[in-house]
């Protein structure tokens, strides 16, 4: 039983030595799944999709519980909002499981193969990570997502979600439960952390023995203090600084549109544009209505002089507006003196995650590409598809925004490594 | 100029600082290098092959000034050895150089691509990681080996080798700024930390803002302590504990063989075996003659009862002895029940590095192969291929035990990573 014992209870306990015993079983379980079929696994998944749809009504008087509890502490509306469980969010959380059951099992693939002058035969083969931990606010559904994501991938997976959501996550933990035993899968491969203490992220952080990699999942202040505090390997992003580029031979339609979506599709995810560039030698004629599109979609604009002698409706942009990730329906805009300058600008102030480039010259888009230090680099289409669903990927985890093992979204394939299969026949070196 | 200036000069300075403004130009030198041609990279490493070898004397008297020093402080003769170098030793770092050379270019390939429903184009494709910090010992040819693998992964390199082969070290650098130069490639491209102040190497490992992964390279004091401290991703192997399995169904001859070179071709390295596993079922008379090929070749071995009752020569093994990296002609040797226990000792004991069974038995092949969490697994080859140019990669930087990134031997394509490039035509997200 991965989550009956709630570690938030009055009797005295070492949060520690039961932080460590959680990890203890993962690492165990990670075994069994590192070699579980692939049909065992989407069993579990397709069963617990059932059980979250049949469990319902428990689900949401789980949620009430979280839910008036962090209206009553007068918690702000965005925050309730992400905390609320619906029917819908409910049916959603359940299909994404299915989907994720649907994609192609990564574990076992041999990623590459060769065979040496002496005979022995090299295989790469992939292979899970091992234990994942995600740390997370109080989003119920990444309960589920990040479970899921972690079970197909073969990771036994140790989850910590924002505290006041306890309630809602033990309700969907219970039911991935239910459908790894339907699979006859160990119950310990998705383990809930079920303290309202915050001691107990510390104490995950400083297991790098038994857990393989850590997976923030949040706001920039959680991320920022579990990279710093932890000694386990962490695939993150701090900020998603995302650019567009309008180039001197953008197509003015798609300079529009790409524009208006990359800001503002949904304001507050990462992939979403904070500043716009604008190449001098784009005609004002094409600029105008770029910004009057944001402006009446209720985007505030901040930008440098020329481009405040466009519109009077622009207020001044700072040096520190060029480093903000607004998440907010606000866009810097600078003049930049071609694709050169806005490669500098982007190395300067960037936070290498996504940044859109938009022009008809293949020659300046290979430029961009090649020049800009970032994630994902996209050529006339908006910054808002840096993600793994929107890449094919089936879903994601996160974003990466380092450099080591998993560059861009994070989905099930960057959940797991490879080993080296070698056969040979009596070899031995020389 | 990268190592003009000895930092280790009289004159008060600020070593943070100073360590710092290398890792700055690094960077920028990483941004050019990014870019750099395949031949402009092929033709820095050849020249500065040319160069070693022209240089030979030159590098023999300031070899000749680090040994002489390194005699007089009483260091022992292994250390020497290590340290000095021949026109035997230049010639083959010089090799190493042109081997690298003629090595495929990873950067620029296209790991993967697809297509999306609604068209947008994605590919991944592999990119340098920017900068590399090396941290190794007093090997004069590491100056050579990591700065060329560097570089021909477009990454920038930054060396800090041990002090005591300082003059050594700048004098192979200066010839592959030599290399650098002719090519039209910045020097700063590998840089060396000319300082004997072994703060210095903490002032690197600070800086996770400029220096994309750090690689150890030497003794396990050496790659702890870099591991505790850096704020920088590592990729390291902290110990090199290989098993070598004789399996119920071993070939007899290559039960010998194989099990005579794991352990004794060198003892000194990372993939030398260190414990024998033989399966309770495996004959004596198969067993004898493996232990007999081991002893006559100067090994000790500490086994257990069960193996002790072979040869009253096998002193008993304890605990600590199944833990242990002799790096040294000593085996431990343990009877075994099978499979199944050979992989619950390594999993216990082991260190994630090299395994080998010897068996010829495919499902006792697969089942081992499967079930043990090593970078590599060798069926019937000695654990002594465990290194990079033994798996056709050209060269290594090292091995990597961890599951992030890179496991096995890290060679050019390992010292890489990837971004996104998506092309539309205007896509935006629904």
């Amino acid at each position: 039983m991965s989550i009956a014992h709630d570690l938030h209870h009055d009797a005295p306990h070492d949060l520690t030595e039961e932080v460590r015993a959680i990890a203890v079983r993962a690492k165990a379980a990670s075994a069994v799944l590192a070699q579980a079929p692939t049909a065992a696994k989407d069993h579990a998944l397709i069963a617990a999709a059932a059980e979250l749809r049949r469990r319902a009504d428990d689900l949401l008087a789980a949620n009430a519980l979280d839910v008036t509890v962090a209206e009553a502490a007068g918690m702000a509306p965005a925050f309730i909002d992400r905390l609320t469980l619906t029917p819908a969010r409910i049916d959603a959380m359940a299909a994404g499981l299915n989907a994720i059951a649907a994609f192609p099992d990564p574990v076992g693939a041999t990623l590459a193969e060769w065979t040496r002058p002496n005979g022995l035969r090299i295989q790469r083969v992939r292979v899970p990570l091992g234990v994942v931990a995600v740390i997370f606010e109080s989003r119920p559904n990444v309960t589920a997502d990040a479970g899921a994501l972690c079970l197909k991938a073969g990771n036994a997976a140790i989850l910590r979600g924002g505290s006041d959501s306890l309630n809602s996550a033990k309700a969907i933990a219970a039911a991935l439960h239910a459908g790894l035993a339907e699979a006859g899968l160990p119950e310990d491969a998705i383990q809930l952390v079920a303290t309202r203490d915050r001691a107990a992220v510390g104490a995950l952080l400083a297991l790098d023995d038994l857990i393989d990699v850590v997976v923030p999942r949040g706001g920039k202040s959680l991320i920022a203090r579990v990279a710093e505090e932890s000694r386990i390997p962490v695939l993150k992003h701090l900020d998603g600084i995302c650019h567009v580029y309008l180039d001197r031979d953008a197509d003015p339609e798609i300079a529009r549109t790409v524009t208006l979506n990359a800001k503002m599709r949904r304001v507050g995810i990462c992939g979403a544009a904070e500043t716009l560039l604008v190449d001098t030698a784009l005609s004002d004629d094409v600029v105008r209505p770029v910004l009057d599109d944001l402006i009446a979609a209720g985007c505030e604009l901040r930008g440098d002089a020329a481009i405040r002698a466009l519109d009077a409706r622009i207020r001044p942009a700072t040096e520190e507006d060029w480093a903000t990730e607004y998440l907010a329906p606000i866009l810097s805009v600078r003049r930049v003196d071609g694709v050169e300058a806005a490669i500098a600008h982007i190395g300067r102030y960037g936070s290498h995650h996504t940044e859109c480039i938009v022009t008809e010259n293949e020659a300046a888009a290979e430029h961009f590409f090649a020049a800009v230090d970032s994630a994902i680099l996209l050529l006339n289409a908006s910054t808002q598809f840096a993600d793994g669903g929107e890449f094919g990927m089936g879903a994601e985890i996160g974003i990466s925004t380092g450099k080591l093992h998993a560059r861009g979204p994070v989905g099930v394939n960057e959940l797991t490594t490879y080993k080296y299969q070698v056969r040979g026949t009596g070899q031995v070196r020389p």
